[in-house]
């Protein structure tokens, strides 16, 4: 039995792979495992039934058998610890891997969810020009830290790990606001993430479910 | 040997066991593991000194011989996978509880700091009055959810686990700014984990700490 995810039947990025089903996808793929994928209209994101898989009736959620998961991380982490391939097998290794994968979420996105909030929905409020800078700033104070340590590093902690994958799906989500060329590092960590096979098969499968809908 | 923490030297919180230190010290607590505290004064948190151990300048950071972690949802992960009470023996029960730890950081308390950093620094802005309401109802809109899911239950999913801690500590966040008392069942919930000795005897320990600060 393959797991099911959720995914958006149209999702607002228009197949960009910047939502959060692409990490799921992503590291399925990295680890070789098949899975079913679910769409779900907007209308249906609020209803019970999904509320009964995810009580913040958001995307993606992960069903194996009686296991029903949801949140991007727990979801990744899941697969990680049940396949080779996305955590080292070093116990210290592992676990700072882990925190990569807890600074994605909990360090990097935050800001950068809270720039797209002011883009999308404060562009017409008398105060977006001025607030602009203050949130930019905020922001460009979590990407120096970060790109001080990558430094030259191909990836945040030796070989590639569950950690990078959300470190490098968190910052593509940059990419339509356009702080990413700034650190020319970073930008070159994610598009060596960008052309790991894994995540153009996960990239290719979200774009065909975009230009799906798009036709119907 | 015991793994040694870093907490503030003398918390912005003053003693009301908000900051990131206080997730940590509880799961310790729980687990019964003795642990050290290094205090961080204001001017380290930047230096190259701590840099080493936390690349984005932040406490709490976990040493436990060669292993240094950042990330309080890390460490706490951490503390939980190497010692009994804090995570379910059954592999499914397990993984939903390390949901929660991802639901707590990623999507319950990025919307409590955004009120936050509005009511901390956005204070003097002229926008504050009118942008407050749309923060506050982007952070009642994730609390109404939370609290729809948690119904009468005693804790997330089933008994006590890391889940709960985080969600727990994550919105005690919110008592300075006055929302939590609008969930009759939330503020139960928060009340159940404060009430908990090792929530206590941590609680306790950070306050200690800010007291000793203020006598010097």
């Amino acid at each position: 039995m393959s797991p099911t995810i959720t995914a958006f039947e149209r999702s607002p990025d228009r197949g960009r792979g910047l939502a959060r089903d692409m990490r799921v996808r992503w590291a399925l793929e990295e680890v070789g495992q098949a899975y079913d994928v679910r769409l779900l209209p907007w209308s249906d994101m609020k209803e019970a039934a999904h509320r009964a898989l995810h009580p913040f009736g958001q995307i993606p959620t992960y069903e194996d058998g009686d296991l029903v998961l949801f949140e991007s991380g727990a979801i990744v982490l899941h697969i990680a610890e049940h396949h080779a391939g996305l955590l080292p097998d070093d116990p210290d290794a592992r676990a700072r891997a882990i925190t990569w994968m807890f600074a994605a979420l909990s360090t990097v996105e935050p800001p950068i969810v809270d720039l797209q909030i002011l883009v999308l929905f404060e562009r017409d409020q008398p105060w977006y020009e001025q607030r602009r800078p203050m949130v930019e700033d905020r922001l460009r104070d979590c990407l120096g830290q970060l790109s001080r340590h990558l430094g030259d590093a191909e990836w945040l902690d030796g070989a590639f790990s569950a950690g990078d994958l959300m470190m490098v799906h968190v910052l593509r989500r940059l990419t339509p606001l356009g702080l990413l060329a700034e650190y020319a590092n970073l930008a070159a960590y994610v598009a060596r993430g960008e052309a790991r096979p894994a995540f153009k098969r996960a990239f290719d499968a979200q774009l065909a479910v975009f230009i799906a809908a798009e036709g119907s």
